[in-house]
């Protein structure tokens, strides 16, 4: 039954995926050993790197994950609700997960070369949803006009970036609702 | 002649911050050896550790030093000018050790809780002077009426925060100078 056996598969790789996000969370990527991975999972080494070819390969599918996800919720939603829904998920250990994953990528990106050019493709995925969903709402009317799309979705990702670092520096979350109403209404028509 | 030595003592231990802070950023707080330390300061370790007790207070005081800048920065020009000046200064090798080493205060931060601790204070003096300018500013009349300087304070606070991730993260600075007019726009005056 290849099909059953498929489904199994690919829930024990989202199965590693999520501890092994934790575990780079929590301990970094250099300091997320395989022995840690090993204890994160309960699974051998060997039934670790059965689906992923290393842990370099396991860092990398964990954060391409998050991407993905993202790049979904942003043409659905919006930049500025991927943050409220982050503002609203900032207590549980999930987010907490998530938000240390892409610390790691920002430090990654920053002094390794190589990672930096595979993840370029993922990060343009983002911005590019990020800009066709305001042109839509530039078409229904929504966005204030005297500003080119660019200009708009750059201040957005600015501000998305700061309230990731503001989380993962486990600043409080609570006061932030009020600071992005003033981020959505500055992109709005008056 | 006490005084002469105080003032080469000081000067020693501004060449050593400096030298420690683009060493912590190239390699960061674990892989700052003291040997590379030793290598970027031109001194051997026990002229180091003669102004500073160990790696930590050194690190510590770096990040303090640049702290205190920014509380001086923040209280003369406000919060968007030091964006402003980080943008410019963007492409100089002292940026990048500067941003590196904020970027380790953050990763610090969230996996060191007595670190967290001590740093407290620093934070608490930036967000005052962000604070106490802004009320200057409002005394002026050139903010907004209808949002509290807290929620202004923040969300400066938060674009600074995305400032410093996506320069940290080395993506391109030159598109930024339009997103920051629309920051400073969007807590002003209409």
């Amino acid at each position: 039954m290849p099909r059953v056996s498929q489904d199994q598969l690919d829930a024990r790789r989202h199965e590693i995926l999520t501890a092994a996000r934790a575990c780079f969370a929590r301990h970094g990527y250099e300091g997320a050993t395989v022995r840690r991975l090993e204890e994160a999972t309960g699974l051998s080494r060997g039934a670790i790197f059965h689906h992923f070819r290393d842990k370099d390969s396991l860092f990398l599918a964990v954060a391409e994950d998050d991407a993905a996800t993202m790049v979904e919720t942003v043409a659905r939603n919006g930049l500025v609700q991927v943050m409220r829904d982050l503002l609203a998920r900032a207590v549980s250990p999930d987010t907490t997960g998530w938000l240390g994953s892409q610390l790691e990528v920002s430090r990654r990106l920053r002094t390794d070369p190589a990672f930096a050019k595979r993840w370029a493709e993922r990060s343009a995925a983002i911005a590019d949803a990020t800009r066709e969903r305001l042109s839509r709402q530039r078409e229904a009317g929504v966005l204030r006009e005297d500003l080119p799309i660019d200009v708009l979705a750059r201040f957005l990702e600015l501000a998305y970036d700061g309230l990731v670092l503001h989380l993962a520096m486990g600043r409080p979350a609570g006061d932030l609702g009020p600071v992005l109403d003033l981020v959505e209404e500055a992109v709005r028509r008056r």
